[in-house]
């Protein structure tokens, strides 16, 4: 009879760590895994129930240990880019599993390769390579997140003009587009076979696109808003019809201005105004339209602030399918935790470039909930890459300052190279938070805006042992997935 | 031997009613007052101690006690214009006595009169007019709001481009102007004879306007940043030199850009980036003069954000004068309790007409702790007046709908004609807040602004016994000043 110490059951313990907890906190405690299983345990369940002993234990020096970190939206990395197809399959394969081997080493454990606009007859072929994908010796590839082509001409940033397209026919233009089958939805998101759809971008503003949002809801995919010059009220309404997520919050979109506040206020909308009125004009927001308001300057309080209607805490959701699948799973919104149905999450790229700290910290202390940091990196992301002038596509240069990259010649921005660790660093000095909330906006915010926070993003018994050991300055130790370690500091 | 239920001590008891308490929330509680001294008790110390009985006991049916609101920036009400003087300073006394008589019915007790920019010559005699006054059957008058004339052209509202002014001389221009004496510094702010200054309104990227920031804050003076163009680094540099108040968020000033958020941009300024270093230009902030840097699209990190700095909890205040008097009063600030020595209080008008619903709700759920709600009021504010055509002033003629009052013949706003208890009432609507955290920020939140936070705005004992009954709708049933009740709906 073998002791409990020596079998070969594949359990784990790290020990002497910080975890982090669903409220931000950090908590000194034990983590179980099963390194055959690739699952978190109950550790109370394992060792006094089953009486089980980890097979080894690894003293983590106080480090933190966190759920791995989830990029939903990545354009290329390592000299890959996503949205560059060459023709052939296999050689857009090797770059994709490439970036998924290498992004370890930044913390990242699960990503969404994100395509910008292209040639319509190229996103079959796309988004076929793209489906989820899992290997035991890289990051997971978590399906696809397309940002455009239903996007505004007037935001349209580095997305080719010639390119763009209204959906005339709402949820149809999408399905032509991007392909019936790419749509379907799936039951089980993390099975290798499924259908990767996971986040639409688009602007709710263009022709067919708000009539779409709700279909797209229903059928899983997150719809988010981005490159766009949507009004408070067309940006409501697509909340209303489900979207639920913001592409890169203040960047391609208009400035917050007070008295129509636009796609960015939609981070301090008012949970008793969820009347279907809409607070500019008045007018009933249409379930499947987009009230299209001149830009006014004044407007009218949808309803009075008459009587027991002032002080009233029942508000009354909205008739239209609003989160679909967050109803489905969870109970229905009751006073005082409803606060949020009208909010979607919103992605930050924390890079010192994109934002200054104090829109960070705006943005973050309006509604820390729905805050998911992304890299939106470009191809050139490598912490390993020297500043200087880049190669892009199309005999176009890029030059990298420090996370700053720009056109060659010009001040434009030209998408982001920093890694995701340093987000989560930066992001803790910019607002002021702790680690722990820091790293929940990198991985629990943004599993629980895709609907997989039970398997991934989280420490949770059953998730995946998808994990990254930080060091008390938040830079990257070790990397784990599926309960191996695929990177490890050198000493 | 009288019982001492008889006792004609004029100790009032409240009951059945609920009290706000500090930290926002309603509690049901009794108060007790003393209507000789006008004073608020420690009922504990009233009843238990000093086993005195109440003279009188008071049935508020459920109904909320709390503070009197206090309006710190008000321009006019009941047909009366604080900045208008027609030569007879009686006349002048007597518009001023008659709004504070008739302004209870809207649960103020206590105001800041606020003159908008003036011909020079005129600011000696009104600033004397507008010393503090207190009366037993009116609400307080604290002193004056001078807004402007050292403000920014391209952000004048309303106020005259001719009269206004650079401040070349530093703090000298302001004494020039407002007077040397109506300047000094007093040491008990509420005495009738002291000197009437409260709040300044100024641009500090006017010439010569920076220099005067902390000559200012160290009398007393609340520097309030508006009718400003003032960039990022500008608007930091003026809070760090003193600057306690943001006049009429969103209004008159730029719109949040993202890569430099400008005014609005300090409700979330980083407590981690309080070094003396911009983040726009990695140069330090000089404490005397504004750094005037190229409004740039990107910008430095200040400091690198390398190894145990990322993480660092201790923030070093700077070494420049910053909230002087708030820092004599108080401990220095520590950790975990300093995030928001950068970030000053700001006014909101929540008339549902000068900023949506949404911003309203971004700016307050960013920092509550610093929202302080004003009218703004013109002098037709008045909640028995029709709407239609009303006269103003030069021959100007306004239009008020509702809450909406513009220029005839435009649609530009015209200053506000809401009430404090109606701004009360919409911010709960706007923001899904309670009651006692909306009370909050009509009464303790102005209250701690201008340091007067023992005295008014507050329950505490000691405090003055201006109090406000409002139903659970908001609506004021009675007010009440120095404990006598001055108002009472009628049945």
């Amino acid at each position: 009879m073998s002791s409990p110490m020596s079998s070969a059951n594949g359990l784990v313990c790290f020990t002497n760590c910080l975890l982090p907890q669903e409220d931000g906190t950090l908590l000194q405690k034990d983590l179980w895994i099963d390194q055959v299983r690739g699952v978190i345990l109950d550790a109370q369940r394992s060792f006094y129930l089953r009486k089980e002993r980890p097979e080894k234990v690894i003293d983590l020096g106080g480090n933190v240990l966190s759920p791995g970190l989830i990029d939903i939206q990545i354009n290329g990395a390592y000299g890959f880019d996503f949205s560059v197809f060459d023709g052939d399959e296999e050689t857009y394969k090797g770059g994709l599993v490439s970036v998924a081997e290498k992004i370890v080493e930044t913390g990242v454990t699960s990503l969404v390769p994100t395509i910008i606009t292209q040639e319509r007859s190229l996103y079959p072929t796309l988004l076929r390579l793209l489906r989820p994908y899992s290997s035991p010796t890289s990051a997971n590839l978590l399906g696809w997140h397309a940002e455009g082509p239903f996007i505004d001409m007037a935001k349209r940033g580095a997305h080719a003009p010639s390119f763009l397209l209204s959906a005339k026919e709402g949820f149809r233009s999408f399905e032509d587009l991007y392909g019936t089958a790419n749509l379907a939805d799936s039951e089980d998101w993390l099975m290798e076979d499924s259908m990767g759809v996971r986040i639409i971008t688009a602007a709710p503003e263009i022709e067919g696109v708000m009539q779409a949002v709700s279909e797209l809801d229903k059928r899983g995919v997150v719809f988010s808003i981005g490159h766009s010059i949507a009004t408070s009220d067309i940006a409501t309404s697509a909340v209303r019809n489900g979207a639920r997520l913001i592409t890169h919050l203040f960047n391609a979109m208009p400035q917050l201005h007070h008295r129509d506040p636009s796609i960015i206020g939609l981070l301090g909308a008012s949970p008793h105004l969820a009347s279907p009125f809409s607070p500019i004009t008045g007018q009933p927001y249409s379930p499947m339209q987009a009230p299209v308001p001149k830009r006014t300057h004044s407007f009218k309080l949808s309803v009075p602030v008459t009587g027991s209607e002032a002080f009233d805490d029942v508000v009354t959701p909205p008739q239209t399918p609003l989160f679909a699948r967050y109803r489905d799973k969870k109970s229905p919104p009751k006073t005082g935790e409803n606060y949020d149905f009208m909010r979607p999450f919103y992605e930050l790229i924390v890079d010192g470039i994109h934002s200054h700290p104090n829109s960070v910290r705006l943005a973050y202390s309006a509604y820390p909930e729905g805050c998911i940091l992304i890299t939106d990196a470009m191809k050139i992301l490598d912490p390993h890459l020297h500043d200087g002038v880049h190669e892009w596509r199309d005999g176009k240069r890029f030059v990298k300052e420090g996370d700053k990259l720009y056109l060659e010649g010009t001040d434009t921005l030209a998408g982001s190279v920093v890694t995701l660790d340093k987000c989560v660093r930066n992001f803790t000095r910019f607002t002021g938070c702790d680690m722990g909330q820091a790293i929940k906006c990198a991985t629990m915010n943004p599993a629980k805006c895709l609907g997989i926070e039970d398997r991934k993003g989280t420490l949770r018994p059953g998730a995946d042992a998808d994990l990254v050991v930080l060091d008390k300055q938040g830079y990257v130790q070790s990397t784990w997935v599926k309960g191996r370690e695929l990177w490890t500091r050198r000493a």
